[in-house]
């Protein structure tokens, strides 16, 4: 099978490595600092356990076999077909990954960015090889949210549009195919969109910091872990969306323009918010906490497989 | 113990009865409509069967006995010492109704609505007994989203919202306690904040509907599932909450300064929407689906309480 190229080996690479090695890819990992290696190797193990946990079929060793760790980046250039960036999400690195992959690796070779928000027209608006450039971004912790969004530029290339969708879906994932350019994409738009109203309700004293969690933990977020907004408004009125876009429409829309203020992330805001969150939460407990969650998220990974959940095009 | 009037016996009051009799309660249902008894309680017996699942503890027979169906709102008003509202979401209809209460309860008698997003004051304007009304509002289907906002008006007497919070409390939900009035609450706002933009990313042909339910039902939505967003996002950033906002506030913030157009929740959009819902969802399985929603509910609830993800103050 053709190799993936993965560059940086930290949360992000560790995680499509552990992906497409237990999906039978080989995998090239490259860093340019040399001392993660074994920090990425403990991290992909852990990485493919719980991938198992999942999906038994997964075979660990031959996982792991599959993968080669390079500190040499020309080794993936010239070998590779795919390269995914996980670099740091700063433009200017990115670009000048960018710039160098495009001068060295050969024209068939797809050149894929895990941005999180920026277009790749941004990333890419100098290279000649702008056609073979798109964005394929995970969510955090990749290895165990079965989703990436697929979003080229208007330069990207059909041929290279298909080729990615066709890899993400032998890795098994749910694509959601960006059809035009957009800040954030689509999911960091809808946890913008999320995320700026409860930082205006907890500023403007609406409600704590908790109280505003809960509503999603123990209310909204039940559902929206196997339906999304539209199919959750689908069954919420008799007669459909269409029915429910009705009743509830003009309540929606009003919110919307009678919401003139702009959501507070000072410095200011945020020093509060932290310290409702630590009083919760202590310093000493976050990665605790962050070892819990992608628990949780196995188990409801798990349970939405069996209910046959996840059934992706 | 206490008798809990429900008035209205459709969805939501069959789902506060069966919530109410499983925990001991005394439970007078109260409708106008003498022909809903039958369906009333085949609603409720399959609730409870819904309830026993995440909670072996609770006994069908002694729930069922504890509720009692009655054609006379006298009956109620002068029985009860908490009486939940679940008439129709229509301003005029919950006015009358409140009045009604309001005339011929007992001083002591608390008259809380289950209204979705009208504050209560827009409800009990002129009432005489303003003090002793609230919100409390559930989540839809209530008796499987562990989860109430009690919204209380300025009007409202502290001891009628320590009252309520209590009996919220003894039956096992998570309150979420909304300080000041304000259309929509905690959770229909970020619903809507939720919705509008999706509604936005349609309309405008950034992705299909389905594809934007994938963003949260293989994305964002499993963490939602057990945490909120600011708990989301507290884990999403070395240094916490503070650390997060310090990286991305800017992002999130210029999107929705840069957001200015008006989400679409005209008919032809709708028509649109529910014409690729059928394509996915055909009228005749819209049931169906609604009942594998709370079998999904079920299994979700019961994996939380089992990792100890539902403990409530």
């Amino acid at each position: 099978m053709e190799k993936i190229g993965i560059v940086g080996a930290g949360l992000i690479g560790s995680s499509w490595s552990a992906i497409f090695s237990s999906k039978g890819f080989n995998v090239v990992v490259y860093d340019n600092e040399n001392n993660v290696k074994n920090k990425f190797k403990k991290r992909v193990l852990s990485f493919l356990e719980e991938l198992k946990f999942i999906d038994n079929k997964i075979n660990i060793e031959n996982s792991l076999q599959n993968i080669e760790f390079v500190n040499d980046l020309n080794y993936v250039t010239t070998n590779c077909t795919f390269i995914q960036d996980c670099s740091p999400e700063i433009v200017e690195i990115k670009q000048e990954l960018f710039s160098k992959l495009d001068n060295s690796c050969p024209e068939n070779v797809i050149l894929s960015s895990s941005s999180s928000g920026m277009p790749i027209s941004l990333i890419t608006q100098n290279l000649k090889g702008k056609n073979r450039c798109i964005i394929s971004h995970p969510v955090n912790p990749p290895h165990l949210i079965p989703c990436v969004e697929i979003s080229p530029s208007s330069n990207t290339s059909d041929k290279v549009i298909k080729k990615t969708k066709d890899i993400f879906q032998k890795i098994g994932l749910s694509i959601v195919y960006v059809k035009k350019e957009i800040d954030g994409f689509i999911l960091n738009r809808l946890q913008g969109a999320l995320l700026n109203e409860a930082v205006k309700l907890y500023s403007e004293g609406y409600a704590s910091s908790d109280h505003i969690d809960s509503t999603v933990r123990n209310g909204l977020g039940l559902r929206w872990a196997f339906m999304g907004p539209f199919e959750t408004i689908d069954l919420n009125a008799p007669g459909g969306i269409k029915d429910y876009m009705k009743r509830y429409g003009n309540m929606y829309l009003n919110m919307e323009k009678n919401n003139k203020i702009l959501p507070d992330w000072s410095e200011t805001n945020a020093l509060k918010l932290e310290k409702e969150r630590r009083e919760i939460l202590p310093d000493d407990q976050l990665l605790k906490r962050a070892q819990k969650r992608n628990d949780m998220l196995k188990f409801i990974r798990k349970l939405k497989k069996d209910m046959n959940e996840e059934i992706f095009d």
